[in-house]
């Protein structure tokens, strides 16, 4: 399902994800918008830590939740906005690195989008999926 | 499965949280700890907000995470170490207030955990269940 | 949640239970319809077993998933149908014993429905919980 | 992590799957065994059937499950039985035709190993994934 997004699309989760606190809070970057497929980076810092130093699964969950709901607006028509409904994320290993999490849709519906979430871990050359997950996205059409 | 810990079991779930900076960051605090159940507390800030200005799924998941993993680490002998292995998370309302997130141990065994967790939005004096899901934690024996 | 449904609530679920080949196959029983939560049993016998002799989890599944099911069904309007958007389920224990599966709506509302999942296995007086899960309803507007 | 099992690997699998009575009563039929993947198959029938016609999700997950175990399975040492921990079913399409699930390990750890579960509808030449999940295995070491 990827693809180019028209360039409103583009534009509407740029919009968007400018305005999410949480996101400059943790220092999260958009990096990728295709159609139904984004990629947001974070960055490893002591800020974003759990008990052992590695990223927390809360950051982790934060840009993974985030990209699979971009995901799924680049699919959405015009004016539509994009809620998370649910989501299920395993922890595979230590979140230990800067992350990229890819949120890719698996099936967009009128109403609900599936999307698989993913998430790695990259210390120098070696990339590492450090997250598995599952979202269920719901379209709140525009006006 | 409530109760008072050992004064271990609160020392030690209380030097953790410490130790987490993404708690710090987004200005999570440690409210109960109870032998089976742990409650977070995140006042409402622009800062963990999604594109809406509700609190953001990712502040609402870290908190929630945390809550159920401190709840199963009450419950682990001394020395051991707490991993989230999943969790699954129902975003059920907007989180629109402060929010608190209650960790309930629902099965403890000698390897895994299985915790309730819950999260409520507080504005005034109404408290809305915004948030439901569950958790699974592995037991990290320690030396 | 619970109370009292329509006549009609209870009728309209039961009549949708003997149209499941599936729930008469394995041999599972409708024991309990009220508003907002249904009970579905289970006894257990070798055709329902997994490679242990344990009932197998798709059997566990498979009532969970209806009690869910048709507690949501309990509260929506007449005409509506319902169908399983997603759920997640941990199975705690080995399901030894007859099963006796609780479906709970905790958030109903017009287009989803969240439902918390429990199933409970009875040797003599003993009943232990061997699952426990979460589900997302989505509910289709009759004409 | 595809590749070929050793003959010990499929011999144990075909022989656990022969104890499941669930899988003969429903009439699913275990089709490929690689290293990390199995699929199983489940023709339609009115037996598996849920309210509207479609297969219902419990046997559904029924197959998912067990393909997802089984794969697990494969990769673990000899002697070592699997149990589920937890499964997650997106179910995204009704489940209208001959199915197909597969189940492929993501990560394979000593105590815990994830996998990604898929079931396909076919119905002549269409081929459609009806449900998407992921599943979190343990394996008990044998003696």
């Amino acid at each position: 399902m990827a693809g180019t997004p028209g360039p409103d699309a583009e534009a509407r989760v740029r919009a968007s994800f400018e305005k999410q606190g949480l996101m400059a809070l943790i220092g999260a970057r958009l990096v990728e918008v295709e159609r139904g497929r984004v990629r947001i980076d974070l960055p490893r810092r002591p800020e974003v830590s759990q008990q052992h130093g590695y990223v927390h699964a809360g950051a982790t969950s934060a840009i993974a939740d985030s990209a699979g709901g971009y995901a799924g607006l680049t699919m959405m028509p015009e004016g539509a906005e994009v809620l998370t409904v649910e989501y299920k994320l395993n922890l595979m290993a230590p979140a230990a690195g800067d992350l990229e999490a890819e949120g890719t849709v698996l099936r967009s519906g009128r109403t609900l989008t599936v999307c698989e979430l993913a998430v790695f871990a990259v210390v120098g050359e070696q990339r590492t999926q450090v997250a598995a997950g599952m979202q269920t996205l719901i379209c709140l059409p525009g006006n």
